[in-house]
C-alpha cells in the first residue's frame, strides 16, 4: 500500500550543488533519492519544499516521498541516517496524507542569515558565516529590517530564475510574462552577539535569491552605502538595481518549514520586536 | 636584527594531522613554517605552546618564531592571513623578548570539550561536537567535574607518550623512568544548553590525552558506568584502567594560553562554581 512520508532534513550545503537534481555536481535531492531507494529497495523520488542554492545550509528542510514500505512513519529517520553521509541528517519523519505536497501546501518558512563582523573570521565559523570586517552599523540594519514585514512586492529583492530565451518563449506562447512577486513576511529581525550577527526572516514564500539579496542590502545599509529609510522606496520601485548586493550562500540556512499555518497566520507581524 | 614574534592562532583541526611536524599527513606547524618562510623570505621555524593531537581544534593556540623582518609586531597576523588557508587564522600577533619560550614560560591553558547529547547530530555541529545519543546525567557529570580543581597526580588520566622500547632505553641510560604527572587545575566546569554540553578546564599544564580522558570519564559518569564520587579514588590509584574512555579528538578545542600568570595563580580554585 502506497504511503507518503515527510522527512525533516538538516544538511551542511558546503559540499553540495544545492537541493535540486542537476547535471553538474552532487545535490541533496540526489543523495536522498539514492540512499532511500537503496534502503527501501524501490525507486524513490523525493519532492522538496524548497530548492536551496548551492552552498546554502538547512536545519529544517522538508521533503516527502512515496513508498510501499511498512516501516512506521516516525522510524524512517533512524533507518535512513544509517546510510546518509554525516553532512545530511534526517532529523524527524512522519506519515502524511497522500495528497500532501510540500510546495503546494501553505507554509511559513524561516531562514537565518549569519554575518561575522570582526577583523578575522575564526576557522570554526568559516563555513556558516559571511565575513564582513569593517564595523557595521547594527542599529541602522535593524531599522532597515523593520520595513520588510507585511505584504510587499519583492521584485527588487529577487533574481529572475529564467534566462531571456525561456522568458521570450513563454511570452510568445501567450502566458503572462511576469511572475507574481508579491510575498508576505511575518518576521524580519536582526540581532548581534558580539561580532556574530543573526538575521531571521519568516514568510509565506520567498523568491529566487530573495533572502540573500535582503541580507546583502542590510549589509550595504550597515556599511552606509544604502540609507536605512530607503527600503520602502526600493520596494516600491521594483528595480533590482536599487537593492544591495547578493550576500554569499554560505551564510544562509533554511531553519524551518512550518505547515501548521491556520493558526500561525493570525500572528501579528513581527510580534517580538 | 633578530626579533621574536608571538602568534595567536585559531584552526579547524579536521583536515590536519595535529600541530607537530610528522612524516605522515599535513600539520599546522608545517603550514605555518611554509607560509611564514614564503612571506618573510627567510627560513622560519615556529615553536608551539602545545602539541595538539590530530583532529583537535584551537581558538587560541600560541607559537613564537624568530625573524629579521621589520614588519611591526602587531601586523604579522594581517600579513600571514593573506596566504594561510581559511581553516588556519592568525588572530593576533605581538613582539616578545628573545628568550620567551612558549612551553618553558609558565602559563594557564584552557581547553573546551563539546558534547552533543541528542538523538541526531546536526550536520553543522558534526566537526566540533562528540555525539552521545543516550541521555546523560548532567548533574552527576557536574559533581564529578568538581573533583579536578587543585593539585593532583593525573597519571590515571593520561596516556604514556613513549612506546616500550623508548622507555626501556631511557631506563637503561639511568634516567628516572617516571615522568612527573602532577598538575594543577584551576577550573573544571560543565554546563549544558539544551542538547549542547560544554566542559571547560584550565590548568598549569596537561599530560598527553589528559583532557580527552577526563571528558571521556565524565561521559562514563553521565552514562552511569562510573560513579561520580569515585573520581578521588581514581586519581589516587594512578591507574589508567580505572578512568574512562578517551573522548574523540574533534570535541576538543584549545581555547587560550595565558602567560599573565603572576596574578592568575592567586585566583581561587574554580571561583565561579
Amino acid at each position: 500500500m502506497k504511503r507518503r512520508i515527510l522527512l525533516r532534513v538538516a544538511f551542511d550545503g558546503t559540499n553540495y550543488a544545492g537541493w535540486q537534481l542537476q547535471p553538474n555536481g552532487l545535490t541533496i535531492e540526489e543523495v536522498l533519492n539514492r540512499e532511500l531507494s537503496r534502503l527501501l529497495k524501490e525507486e524513490i523520488r523525493v519532492i522538496g519544499a524548497s530548492r536551496t542554492d548551492a552552498g546554502v545550509h538547512a536545519e529544517g528542510a522538508v521533503c516527502v516521498f512515496d513508498t510501499e514500505s511498512g516501516i512506521p512513519g516516525d522510524k524512517f529517520c533512524y533507518a535512513i541516517n544509517q546510510s546518509l553521509p554525516e553532512d545530511i541528517r534526517a532529523m524527524a519523519s512522519n506519515e502524511v496524507a497522500l495528497d500532501f505536497h510540500p510546495r503546494k501546501r501553505a507554509s511559513i518558512k524561516t531562514y537565518r542569515y549569519q554575518i561575522y563582523n570582526d577583523t578575522f573570521l575564526p576557522p570554526s565559523k568559516r563555513l556558516y558565516y559571511h565575513h564582513v570586517h569593517g564595523k557595521l552599523d547594527i542599529e541602522a540594519m535593524q531599522q532597515a529590517a523593520g520595513f520588510f514585514p507585511g505584504e510587499h512586492d519583492f521584485k527588487a529583492f529577487s533574481k529572475e530564475r529564467e534566462d531571456r530565451a525561456a522568458r521570450e518563449k513563454r511570452a510568445l506562447s501567450g502566458e503572462t510574462t511576469e511572475i507574481n512577486t508579491v510575498r508576505t513576511i511575518y518576521r524580519s529581525q536582526l540581532s548581534s552577539d558580539g561580532p556574530a550577527i543573526e538575521y531571521l526572516i519568516s514568510g509565506s514564500g520567498f523568491l529566487y535569491n530573495m533572502v540573500r539579496i535582503i541580507a546583502g542590502t542590510l549589509i550595504d545599509v550597515g556599511q552606509g552605502r544604502i540609507a536605512w529609510d530607503s527600503i520602502p522606496e526600493i520596494l516600491e520601485r521594483r528595480d533590482r538595481g536599487r537593492a544591495g548586493q547578493t550576500a554569499p550562500a554560505k551564510g544562509l540556512c533554511l531553519m524551518n518549514c512550518d505547515y501548521n499555518v491556520a493558526i500561525k497566520t493570525e500572528i501579528k507581524y513581527n510580534q517580538d520586536r
